[in-house]
Parts: structure tokens; sequence; C-alpha cells
């Protein structure tokens, strides 16, 4: 890839000339947030080649490249965001007769190293969803919360719950423990049913769990009790991050019924700051394996993308410290739902979307036990994996098709710090 | 109270000058939403009194009251929202040296018949929350969802869930009937546990409904990772409005487990237009019942509100319509937990406010027949009540004291409107 582009791309970047993924950065020199597109190791600065004239025959206005956020450009549509990608890519082609080309002192003046820039969240987040996707993870999670009827199927109808979109926070943001209403002993060693809280205590809690998911930004907003159906959907959808839906299982368990968590999850949840487009994921589509749906749900061009996934949990930091630490491996493949389903679900009842929602996959586990996307699944086939303490930092990734590819979506991290009492 | 202010006031105005709640309104000549108060059948427009420089000397930036929400006002906190609040009062009081007094013309330009003005939402709402506040609503609710486990205690810990925020509407906005995944019988007669979805149908819904309650708006912001203490969350809570959480009954029951409700709720939340400020409510403190609460929400100046509510439905408009509609009348007296307290519970994890963050009580049913705040549970006792009809009317009404005190909600109102098939 690397000789495919103006700007040195190194050959295993997740951020060669096939992705453009979008961001929000700032500088030092420059410490207002602005739009910019990951390449190799660098970011080219959209907000300053607005301001040179470089998108005045692209069919928009240039000013939605001057914002702090990425709303007012995805609100353009597919169209108009997607011919700006290529003229993007076209720009950083040498084979072009690009400006920047042509005038390295305006190529070095957009060009930022990453290193050197800060990440913020690529959109004012107006409401934040999460899916239910995985049917291994609704086996592991959902049979455990003090509720008798575990037979109900989890897939008709879909299930999904609102979200906090106040704590959505970029990657690299550190989180605290929280503290919350936790019963008198680990529910998990005590036997006591989770429901139970005779005698529950203020604590930090002891079962800080990683949720390792994708999900997707609204580009196009709806209307008031519009519905989208299936097949237009993607109309509506900008583009895909990872997401670290952080969840304290201990404060979690007496809070699920009959409203599912609260405290347990609105604490924080962190995503991967470069917002890769369908556009780059459409190389990656691949069938989606058919699944008994609603007939409201089916899907002529059934198709999901061949999205890979992993998580790690680096230890805190301590070389000496040889406790076992949790690692998944697993795919958007193990999504019951694909994201026009999860859209076109979203609206059936006419919630409307407004740009820069975000809709979260929830836990992508997959069957296999190196596939399973929290600690607490993952502690019972390996009871040794331990939850999240204090300084470990977790680190989600994901990437396209074979790493080599090309198209991937960086890292999304996080580090623990201690619970403030 | 209509000889205490210079614009007259009937005697039975929830909005006396006792009251002076705070509001969005625009009107034919202008357009443009902006802050005014609402006195009597009148709004003083302050974006225009700001123009004027009357608050030049008030403390703040009179940029605040020129805006198109609330948020930017209600950030500033209390000391000095109260403060203008009260200078407001003095500028409608007869006995001042108001220039509305010493200036007619000034004052006929900034008082604006509320009959020939628009209401828009109040403030630019970040998130959606609703509490769990009866002990009867929980009762009669959620021992039918289908999960076995109903002797759990659903005031500990507290119980809130995320809402949806982008369907949050201003009180007459028409509600468009959803249409959802529906059991292939009306699940309250079929017998059918509510989990089982077995032969779902994609049907307008069948059993509309409305949930009386109560909601504050968040002022001052907190930080991320930062917990309020009881004692201090008043700090942070600019006022009050009346909230119909409309729902839906039989979408609700399948997908209700794991999560709670989804599309049943997600479609529309109706509020109503003048915020209440605490200042406001301050005369109508009263002891909140002595309750078992977890220590670290015990208040030792445990005081509520005594703010009375009530709803009506009015059948379709037809005259000739004798079929029995949904009324109760209850109190927030009857809420288990205090806004204090629903604040402090809400950032027991460390979960970020943001201004203009709206927190619901949740239905406010009391134990008498006459006090059930949704027609699900009037039709426990009154079974000949039907959900809401097509047409149908919803007025929910709110008051401190006695209505003769001056200090009121208005209405929240919301008409019916067919599906879209």
């Amino acid at each position: 890839m690397s000789s495919q582009s103006i700007v040195p791309i190194p050959a295993d970047s997740p951020f060669s000339l096939a992705n453009i993924p979008f961001g929000i950065f700032s500088t030092q020199s420059d410490p207002i947030p602005r739009p910019g597109v990951a390449i190799g190791e660098h970011i080219l600065d959209l907000k300053l080649l607005a301001f040179e004239g470089i998108f005045a025959n692209h069919g928009i206005s240039c000013d939605v490249l001057k914002h702090t956020t990425l709303n007012a450009f995805a609100a353009l549509g597919r169209p108009i965001t997607s011919s700006v990608r290529e003229y993007i890519q076209s720009l950083l082609s040498p084979s072009s007769t690009s400006p920047l080309h042509s005038n390295p002192s305006l190529l070095e003046r957009c060009i930022v190293k990453q290193t050197e820039a800060m990440m913020h969240l690529p959109f004012d987040i107006g409401d934040f969803t999460d899916f239910m996707s995985s049917t291994t993870h609704a086996k592991n999670t959902h049979s455990g919360h003090g509720h008798g009827d575990v037979n109900v199927d989890m897939f008709d109808p879909p299930r999904a719950a609102p979200g906090r979109a106040s704590t959505i926070l970029p990657s690299a943001t550190p989180v605290v423990r929280p503290v919350g209403h936790l019963p008198p002993q680990n529910h998990l060693s005590s036997g006591l049913p989770r429901g139970s809280s005779e005698g529950s205590v203020l604590a930090p809690t002891n079962e800080l769990d990683v949720e390792l998911e994708l999900a997707f930004f609204v580009g196009v907003p709806t209307e008031h009790f519009e519905r989208v159906p299936v097949e237009k959907a993607e109309e509506h959808i900008f583009g895909v991050v990872l997401l670290n839906d952080w969840s304290a299982r201990d404060i979690q368990g007496p809070e699920t019924l009959p409203f599912g968590a609260f405290n347990a999850k609105n604490f924080a949840s962190t995503i991967s700051p470069w917002v890769v487009t369908l556009d780059a994921l459409e190389p990656f589509k691949v069938p989606h394996d058919i699944r008994k749906v609603p007939s409201y749900l089916a899907d002529k061009g059934d198709m999901t993308y061949d999205i890979s996934v992993s998580m790690e949990v680096i230890a805190d930091g301590s070389t000496t410290d040889q406790r076992e630490t949790g690692e998944a491996r697993s795919s958007l493949r193990n999504s019951y739902w694909t994201f026009r389903q999860m859209l076109a679900f979203h609206t059936l009842s006419g919630c409307r979307m407004r740009t820069g929602d975000l809709i979260g996959t929830g836990t992508l586990s997959g069957e296999d036990q190196t596939s399973l996307c929290s600690l607490i699944e993952q502690r019972k086939h390996f009871p040794h994996r331990m939850f999240l303490q204090d300084m470990d930092e977790v680190i989600l990734r994901g990437w396209c098709g074979t790493p080599q590819r090309g198209v991937g979506f960086g890292e999304c991290c996080g580090i623990v710090l201690p619970a403030r009492l």
C-alpha cells in the first residue's frame, strides 16, 4: 500500500488509502477540534483543506468540514460523503494531479502525525442504543439475573436498550472504577439470588467488565414517526467504530429486574476515534447466515460485513504480574442482526433518528471459547481470569478481511483508575 | 393575585406572580424560538428584555436569554437563576419602579398572548432517564411481564432506566399510534405468557397507554465520575415539568426481558412547556414519608414537594361517544424517591449529568383506585376503561398545594393519530 499514497503508509497500517476513516482531532498548536481523515500514521486536516478551497467544486458547503463534530458532514448523506471520500483518496494518490502533490507546502501544513494529535468524540451523540446480537452472550448472561423464565427467545422480537449518551468517551480516556449498591458478598460466589440485596453496601465494583462490540453512527436523520425499511437503512448509516460497553456485573445483578442495567453501565462507554465508512466496508460484504427473523426484517440482500474484532487486557503495567487476563477474538459475523436490521427495527415504532445517534451491536461473543467478548463469559471457561483490576488497560481492535487489506479500526483503549470514595 | 401584577392574571391561573415558570416560545411575527416566562395568560419575552438591556445589572450575560433553549441560562446555577426570577417578579409587580411600569410601549412589545405563541422544547435534552417511584405501579405492572421472580424489592436498589431523548415532544404535538411486533392476540385476554411471541405479527398497538409523571431538568452539570450527595442534589436541579411517557403495552410485553421496554416507549414522550423552578416550589415543601432507603440515600432534610397531578382522556371528539375513558388524580407524595434521591442515585456510579438532562419520576400511581396513573392499572379496577383510541386526547395537569395558590404546571396535552401502515 505504501507506494499508493503521497503520504508513507506502513504495510500493516489499518489506515490505507482503501480506508479513509473520518475523525475529530486537535493539536497543541490548534486546540480547536476539527475533522480529519486517518492515513497511515498521519491525519489529513480537512478543515485546513476546506479553508484552502480544495472542496469548492465537490458539491458540499465547505462549512461542514470546519465544524467541531462530523454531524453536519454526515447529515449530507452518502452520495455526497462518498464522493468527498473518493476525492480525498484521489488527493492522496501520487498518480493524480492532486494539489497536494503539486504543492509541497500545502501538504506539509495539512498533514499531522497521529502521535501529535488528540482525538475527540467524532459526533455530538444524541442517543445511544445497544442491541443484543450474540446468541452465546444471551445464553451466558441472561440466564443468571434472577428471572426464572429463561426460555424466552431473546431474538423474537429483537432486543435492544437505550443507553447513556453523556458518558461515551473517546479512546484513551481513563475510566474511574464505579461505586455502587452491592450485595453483601460477591454474588457469583455467594449463591444468593441475583435479585437479592439484603444487607447491601455502597462499595467499588469488584466485577468491572468489558463488552467488545461494534457500533454504527446514524448519518441522515429520520422524521418523527418515520419507519425505515431494511432495504433503505444503509442510506442512514454513516460508519462504524469499536465500542467497549464497560459493565459492573455486581452492580448489574440486583438492578436488572425489571429495566435492565442502569448504574452498572451508565458511567462509561468507550469508542474508537476513527469512523470507518460503509463505503470502506463495502468490499468486505459477506452473506449473513440465514437466521429466523420476523417478516418485517426479512432482507433480500441479506449481507453483513466481515469485520474481525479482538480484545486484550494488559495487566496493571507490572511486568511481574502473572495473573491471567482476558483476551478474545470474534467477528461481526457472530451478530444475529445486521446493521440494516438494527436500524429498521429501531424505527419500527416511528422512533426518530438524529445524525450522530450511536447504535451498538451488543457483545459479539461467538460459540468458541476463544471468542467470548466479556470477562463474565470467559470466567465460565477460564475461572482464573479476573475481572478488571485498577490500572489494567483494555485494548479493543478491529479489522476487515485480513489485516493486510488495510481497512481497520485501529484501537479502542481505556485504563482503569481506582474508585473515588 | 390579579391585583399583584401589571399584567392581568385570572384568579385561577397556574401562572401567578408566585410562579414565573420558564419556557421557549415563538410567534408568527418572530418564528425564532426564545426564552420567556408565563404570567397569567401571557408570556413575558425575555429575549426582547435582554436586548433592551433590562438584565444588564443583574449578574448575567444577557446572551443566555437570547438562545433558542434554556440550557445556557440554567447552567448558570441557582443563585443566579433565582435572582433573575426574583427580578422578573419585581419587574411585573406594580408597586416597584419597574421599567415595564414606566414604559408602556416596552410592556406592550414584550408581552405576548399565550394563545398567539407556539411552545417548543424548553431544553436541548441530552439524556432522558425514567425512575420507578410508585410501589403501586411496581406491583401492578411488574408482576405481569413473564418473569417469575416477582418478590424482588423494586426499591432496593432504586430502579431507573435510560429513555429516548430524540422523541421527547412539547405539549400539543400529536402522537402517531406506533406499529410493533405484536403477539398474535391481545396478551391480556389470551393467557399467553408475556414473553411468548410465537406467530407474532407487525401491527398497530392495541394497547396504547399513558403514564402520568413529573420530571425534572438538570441545570448545573456534573463532571465525569463525579458523585453528587443527596444534600447537594438540588443545586443541580433547575425545575420541573409534567411528563406523559406514552407506552404500548402489547409491544412492551414480549420485549421486556431482559432489558425493559424499547419500541414500546421510544416513539414519544410528551412534556409540559413551562418549567416550574425549584424556587417556585419551595413554599410547597412537605415532609417525605419515612421509607426504607439505602444509607447512601439517607437524607436529613428529607422533604418532597406537594405537587398534585391529574390525567384526563377526552374520547375522540365525538360527543356521542359514551365509552368510559381514563382519569386519575395523584401526587408527587406517592413517589418513593425524592428528586434529590433520584439525582444522587443517578450519579452514584459517576454518571455525568449535562444541563438539560431530563429525569422522570416514573408513573405516580397511589394506592387508591382513583389515583392509578396508567390505563393498564385502571383497567384492573374499571374493566370497561379502554386503552387509547385514535383521536383521543390526553391532558395531564399539575398544581401545587391548592389551585388557588397560583403555582401550577398548566397542561401537557397530546392527541393520538392513526397508525401509518
